[in-house]
């Protein structure tokens, strides 16, 4: 077709920066950020971030380097998620939970020339750097953010000038032009995934995966203009499932905590009238699960989306009675977070509660930023049959999946195998085709040769009353290879149950195979992300050796 | 960044066909479209478009050839508009009203190969069949779309089988491979602009500007998932502003209506609760102006987004008194529709009606899916001052501008000069960064000097209780250059206004120089969508003459 050009008035590389430019102009004087005391507006937050990014680039930071952050949910994290692209550079939000030891090897693999710090885990960077200084001559610069809401300022720890986050800022210019990427799938994040697994790898994200994962996010979580969002969920953790930029390019405001607990979490909605807010399974747990005192009456609907981790029935079913709408969504690293949300039908409403919060926890249908999810067997690339209990592969392919793993061809070609995203997830698809996971590849049981779902079995033993927490692994047996073994933290007050109690709990609930044979009372092992630490869990399982068997036991 | 690929697991072009296909899944159950006693759902429409896009590859259509329909908004318009990309085609929706001469033209110029035309229009194609069987040897291919709820089927009308829309799509393939385009940048549709200019262009749209402009269109319009959507604003204009392909987006149902008359939208609102709509100004004046005993009652808030023209303050107000939330944009066939919202502001409730309807009727604030939009100086390209005041000409940059004029290479270069698309619209620029237009280019009026803005004064006469429509234009004067002449149609009983009882009123409303020294009681031009044909009008003032001054009025 003659006549057709493509120039600047017709084509702009997508990036969340837009969402921030149009907010500071649509949505000036609405507040864009609430941390205690302190309050911006949409304009002073692209004022702010403008001179950030100028002032980062006085760091000798060019296209593509790295800037990282050690970084709670305060407002330096969120700006950082503007101001580092505005510089052309790519944030790495690092896990404020990381010890000396990993933050050196992942900012050796990173290369980020310039860490932004909260003075909490300066200590944690110091260390870092001691380490990294034995095998290289060039450190990250160090930038301090100090937080006037918990600590003095100018006390002790105040650095030089130009390397206090708000000095530097102060002296940032303003009318910086703005580095925009030179092509749409340039990097704009590095995420290293999260400690299930011991190996963590660099996942990076472009400009135009955030930008239309901002918007599919916004959408698929139906979120009006203006929303209220409530910073429960990491920033660290995939760009805190892009929410970062979606109440951007919604002109929303931002409630900010440093710490996550039920009273500050209660006293934010009531205050903020929060409409959003997100978390894993773990932190609505400790939601419901908090002191009568601490928790007070929704002043509006909240929307509550989880994800992380596979919730249990029980756990979506409490937290809408205590009035919140519980939006359900599965995803990884890779995929910018969320990647399939258990779309709600409006037949659904007649079920029973408990038959509607079980198929709540489905993982459900991909987001509007995808284009496929299927599962699949690895081997063939076929797809299962849609009967709800065929497993296979949960695979992913679309624009909201990641351009691959930093520095790694070779794992990045083997996810990608085949053209689809592999994600390692075991899964089910129902006839409707929405689907169910039931493990990831490596925590499935198998048991005298039958798959036992472990998530299956942790949500039986989640509906047990005096269950605060539980994750189940194989335990080795040298009968039947493996046994579920439970590991189980109880309610307070609970002191009275014992392994039976659970066990044939279980048994009434579960085919006998599935329900444990072992049973530990713990504290579970936990990432920063709420996830349980599997991996730690296996290896106690292991340590503890195979269960007696005088005679083969009846499975 | 090494290590990172690009591959059909990560990235897939942009394209609305991907919003049917996740419908399909996600709201199989759901309704699409309904059009009387028609009613399909999601999955169905997938499977419908499926067969029609294999059915159209029979004629020989090739990636990027033209499939042009002449339809009203009954389903087979909104099918086509899936169903023609889905055959690697390029959809050419006509307006309705054209003639025969006008449409071989088009027919001409497009190069369309094959066109739906709907039973009512078929003397105008085979019309303009006959005027281009004169100049060119291969004709397109008709197809007929009968219409049940019309005609009875099997009427004489009938044509060969396969010559008619349902029995063609009967024999399509459901397991056809949908051509996807190679380039995201590749056209989708083709719209040529309609006529308050007697030259018409054939604005070109991408895959990628009608999947962001879908998606900014449901996020301006506060559109949650499921959403009812009635059509009025024809699907031939801008595609149904991207409503089609948006609405698809967020698995919601089509409300098709053949006629746009008040009785209809009226009951269709109270039957399907119908949750938005959308029209130009002239559509809700009819609504606003139609009998007592057509008007039901909302049964739920509906919005409705206008746009096409700049609504007088006085429509949106009388449509808010009905109940309807009214969403005020403005932008061009060359920006797939709606390119500016006037997004409210909270503090805005506060002021008494007149003045919030006043504001309403700004055109504002940039869309989600465009990057830039300005009032600029076309001579020096710099913005002028954003002091309500000082004109200058609309000017816009972003992903949802076209890919350019098909054919008219010169005419895309100078629309996109200075890489800008220059809007041919003059407005201002408010503080706060919201626009208002004061005229096209081409329709101000200079009179002794003075730039006269012929939507101000319009907006007066529309406030007169008698005025049912109204337009001004320049008409030519001896010594003034030009005057403002009034051309208005009264409402049914009010025969007795007198030309000099609106003057009389624009001057107590106006400076004495807006005025309008001319008068003419007459039923106003108007195009398919709704617009004045203001050129007809101002030839007629031409015709009229000067008037004739005894010595230089008063001004």
């Amino acid at each position: 077709m003659e006549g057709l050009v493509r120039c600047s008035a017709n084509y702009v590389p997508l990036t969340p920066i837009s969402f921030l430019e149009r907010s500071a102009l649509v949505y000036g004087d609405q507040t864009s950020v609430v941390y205690g005391n302190i309050k911006y507006t949409w304009r002073e937050t692209l004022i702010r971030c403008t001179k950030l990014a100028s002032a980062i680039t006085q760091f000798a930071i060019c296209y593509g380097d790295v800037v990282a952050a050690l970084i709670p949910n305060i407002p330096a994290m969120y700006e950082l998620h503007f101001a580092v692209p505005m510089a052309g550079a790519v944030l790495c939000a690092f896990n404020i939970r990381l010890d000396s030891a990993m933050l050196s090897v992942l900012l050796k693999h990173s290369k980020a020339k310039v860490i932004f710090v909260d003075y909490q885990f300066l200590d944690v960077v110091h260390g870092a750097l001691h380490i990294l200084s034995k095998s290289s001559s060039s450190l990250p610069q160090i930038i301090l953010v100090l937080d006037e809401q918990s600590i003095p300022v100018g006390s002790e720890m105040s650095p030089s000038r130009n390397l206090e986050y708000e000095n530097l800022l102060a002296a940032g210019n303003p009318e910086f032009e703005i580095r925009r990427p030179k092509d749409e799938l340039d990097p704009i994040a590095l995420n290293y995934t999260s400690g299930t697994t011991s190996s963590p790898k660099g996942v990076v994200y472009s400009h135009r995966g955030a930008y239309l994962n901002s918007l599919a996010t916004v959408l698929v979580n139906e979120m009006l203009s203006r929303p209220v969002y409530l910073w429960i969920v990491p920033m660290f953790h995939c760009n805190g499932w892009c929410f970062t930029w979606g109440v951007a390019a919604q002109g929303g405001t931002n409630i900010c905590l440093r710490n996550v607990i039920a009273k500050d979490i209660f006293s934010s909605i009531a205050e903020h009238k929060v409409t959003h807010m997100s978390g894993a399974p773990a932190v609505l747990n400790m939601i419901i699960n908090s002191p009568v005192d601490e928790k007070k009456p929704l002043p509006n609907k909240v929307v509550v989306v989880t994800g992380g981790a596979p919730p249990p029935p029980q756990v979506i079913f409490k937290m809408e009675e205590l009035g919140f709408a519980v939006i359900h969504g599965y995803g990884l690293t890779e995929t910018y977070g969320p990647a399939t949300v258990c779309v709600w039908k409006p037949e659904w409403d007649a079920l029973p509660p408990n038959e509607r919060t079980k198929i709540k926890a489905r993982q459900g249908v991909l987001h509007t930023g995808l284009e496929e999810v299927d599962i699949k067997d690895p081997g063939t690339m076929k797809s299962v049959p849609a009967d709800g209990k065929t497993m296979g592969e949960v695979m992913i392919r679309g624009n909201t999946v990641m351009n691959g793993y930093l520095r790694d061809q070779k794992a990045t070609e083997e996810a990608f195998k085949d053209g689809w995203f592999h994600s390692g997830d075991l899964g089910v698809k129902y006839p409707d085709g929405y689907i169910e996971l039931k493990d990831r590849s490596k925590d499935i049981i198998i048991s005298g040769g039958e798959n036992i779902s472990t998530i299956e079995v942790e949500s039986v033993i989640f509906s047990h009353p005096a269950v605060l927490d539980a994750a189940v692994v194989g335990r080795p047996d040298d009968h039947w290879g493996e046994t579920p073994c439970a590991f189980i933290k109880l309610k307070d007050g609970c002191v009275n149950v014992t392994d039976a109690d659970i066990i044939n709990f279980c048994r009434d609930h579960l085919p006998h195979y599935m329900a444990p044979r072992s049973v530990v009372f713990v504290d579970l092992p936990k990432t920063s992300t709420g996830k349980t630490q599997k991996f730690i869990l296996r290896e106690k399982a292991k340590a503890m050796g195979s269960l007696i068997h005088k005679k083969p036991s009846k499975l």
